[in-house]
């Protein structure tokens, strides 16, 4: 826009980096933080840079937090026997919604050798040592139905084959709320193949 | 959220000032810029403190920019005889994409007793010494057609009564691609009382 100031550009600019923001999003942030909310966006820049300079991840679950421990981690009345295996931060979140209390384990992506992730990057090796060293009794993979996902449970899988552990996969199907003639044929399938008996 | 930690937390709270991102939207914006966007956060956070230490208000139209003038004001190319007067910076870049290039007037809000936002908080003394001092022929008022907008119009119009210089209102009537049948009793009192003669 030729009509903004080069600063007030610059920072529109910046801000098409967020996620479902586009240019015209993005101008009325940067004016909105300019014109109406100076002090919010002044503990903006503060808390962003605090988090960035201090945020790392945590030593057990690779989860991101500033401490050692994330707080998932660090609370022992968290049941130690069960880590749920996620491909990111958000996931952890949706999944505490359900009232989940085991433990955690962030892989932050998933196999996939076109990119270049191998087991490396995901941090598996710590993951096995976890395993050993937390007596842990199940392992539940709930990382994404895609092919990656599956190619990465199922990787985890047989990494964990030979430890005295329970390996379990999230159930996929028809989601609550569905209309089977509206789910896709795939996930029909699984819904199917996965039927549980309730006689 | 218990899960996240402190400074994470803290990051989200901050997010929740950008108008139109609640507290879902605030979490995902923040695991983004910690997890997948690092340099774009940091990037972020420099313009966003730059903007803020640096940008003010324009001499001349009070419109934000960094420099003495706006890039509007500084255009020796612009129209000076034309000024059309708005609420709001981002209603200016609204304006600038008609094709209008004569030059502005920003007043930051609009008459309002309620909230105490008096002639002195627009800026009216200076937008008088404006029309006086730089041979404007026309203003041209693109208040918001709100009662406030109006009655901001209607002040500036008795302003600049006794000077030589034509004010207008922009027209009020039915939007292109509107129909008639779902556009309000207003609306359509105005479309009707400002009919233009095409004969």
């Amino acid at each position: 826009m030729a009509s903004l100031s080069p600063l007030i550009n610059q920072l529109v600019t910046s801000l098409t980096i967020l996620p479902g923001v586009g240019p015209k999003s993005a101008q009325r942030l940067a004016l909105y933080l300019l014109e109406k909310d100076k002090a919010g966006a002044a503990m903006l820049v503060q808390h962003l840079s605090e988090a960035l300079e201090k945020v790392g991840h945590c030593q057990q679950c690779r989860n991101l937090t500033e401490n050692e421990l994330c707080p998932v981690c660090d609370d022992a009345k968290r049941n130690h026997e069960q880590l749920c295996v996620v491909e990111t931060p958000a996931e952890v979140l949706a999944i505490e919604q359900t009232g989940f209390r085991g433990r955690y384990f962030v892989l932050f992506g998933r196999l996939s050798p076109i990119e270049g992730i191998g087991p490396d990057a995901l941090g598996l090796d710590k993951l096995k040592a976890l395993v050993i060293n937390n007596q842990v009794k199940e392992v539940i993979l709930a990382t994404n139905p895609t092919v990656e996902g599956e190619a990465t449970a199922q990787y985890i899988q047989q990494l964990l084959f030979s430890l005295d552990v329970v390996v379990s996969r999230i159930a996929h199907g028809v989601p609550l709320g569905g209309e089977l003639e509206y789910v896709d044929g795939g996930t029909l399938a699984h819904a199917i193949a996965g039927r549980i008996d309730i006689s």
